[in-house]
């Protein structure tokens, strides 16, 4: 018997909702259950999905990948139109495809790469409002990429997570980080590695922009890293500057 | 005395308004009325506000021309940071400067470019949505390019005019219509004229694209610019898809 295990690639704009995971007492909707309520229309009866890793409310992705086992054979079935009719516009499926039973989002992913976008421009970005960090204040991109790269490599990223939250192992390996010019106003930051700690990301770029501001150096970076401290590190930049680019499994 | 007069310059994100124009009964704000909402908050006075031209329900603005007469010394008033602090983050003000008495947003303007979105790839746009058309069909590029050069020149424009218009005088000039492939999957609809009709832009739009599917010809634009008949014309392309981006006087 053939798989009915099923990878979806979705893209969504993350503003109107409480992130990818269930809340409850949120005032908005989660992706998760946006999607769930879809594929029961679809399966008439209740879906569960997983997803490769939560995303923050107000944080966006651009290929997050989803599975969910179907009850009855998927493999007839268009998810990319199926859910385009039910799904609201601010949520893609970008892809379907039927995956062997031992694939999981969560734990077959072995790399991710997020985006964070940053907007210096001296007005409102009035249409990447949705999805940049509007930071219309000095702005140096030669000290960030000189302190980019003190981040790669396998470190332990306590000073990095989130105030609040335990995980037993916080060592993470980061392949590539880079920051990059795309407009005369417009840059990006962009991360690969194969695990990220809760709004490590985000911390990350806070903590990059509030050294770049104090002159601080690459050793610094390092210094914060050996620290293991969170109350070290700066704050956590906004969360709608923030990308799931790509899952990689 | 020195003028009064100021000038700004406005970007909008149209989704979430009725479009310039205060609308009575309309079930979302114009963006003239929040513009003159904020502009009392500073003065304490009533002030009106007159922009280049009406924008459409939904449609954007990157370079909107709006005048007013301030009701005291505008000189040292920084309209742009003031009315941040007041308008939503969908208008922002990209400059102010006070003109001479005599210029006037709407009579003084020589002509004016307006940019039209669309995206052609098979899953919906997430990002650029409430800025683009998405038309997931054969689309022919090269027929568009060997459309659009028909439609510039002195012309009497009466077929792309809104059904139930009436206006004295149909005739303009278009200096430029061009289409320019922006990304692989993202097309830009670009005109330059002197002044255009109610709806003129996006019916110059879905008429080309209507052309394009139909497989009809440059000539077939000329003999519906000569027939003056809308009815002959296609469908108008829907408003979100549509900036004005910039006025020139």
């Amino acid at each position: 018997m053939s798989s009915n295990r099923v990878k979806l690639i979705l893209s969504y704009d993350g503003t109107d909702y409480c992130g990818w995971q269930k809340q409850t007492n949120a005032s908005k909707p989660s992706i998760q259950e946006t999607l769930e309520v879809a594929l029961e229309k679809i399966f008439k009866t209740p879906i569960k999905c997983i997803a490769s890793g939560r995303t923050d409310s107000g944080t966006h992705a651009q290929g997050q990948v989803v599975h969910f086992d179907a009850p009855k054979d998927p493999s007839r079935i268009n998810f990319v139109r199926a859910l385009e009719g039910i799904l609201p516009g601010s949520i893609v499926t970008q892809s379907s495809e039927i995956v062997p039973k031992d694939f999981h989002s969560l734990l077959s992913a072995k790399a991710k790469t997020y985006r964070y976008r940053i907007s210096t421009q001296s007005t409102g970005p009035t249409f990447l409002r949705r999805f940049c960090y509007w930071y219309p204040y000095p702005f140096d991109f030669k000290a960030l990429q000189d302190l980019a790269p003190a981040l790669e490599g396998r470190h332990d990223f306590k000073s990095f997570e989130s105030v609040g939250t335990q995980v037993p192992n916080t060592v993470r390996t980061i392949y590539r980080a880079r920051w990059i010019q795309k407009k005369p106003h417009l840059y990006y930051f962009e991360v690969t590695g194969n695990g990220f700690l809760k709004q490590m990301v985000r911390n990350l770029v806070g903590t990059q922009l509030y050294f770049m501001q104090k002159k601080r150096s690459r050793q610094d970076i390092i210094e914060l890293l050996q620290a293991r401290d969170r109350t070290q590190a700066a704050y956590a930049a906004p969360a709608q500057g923030l990308v799931l680019l790509r899952v990689y499994y």
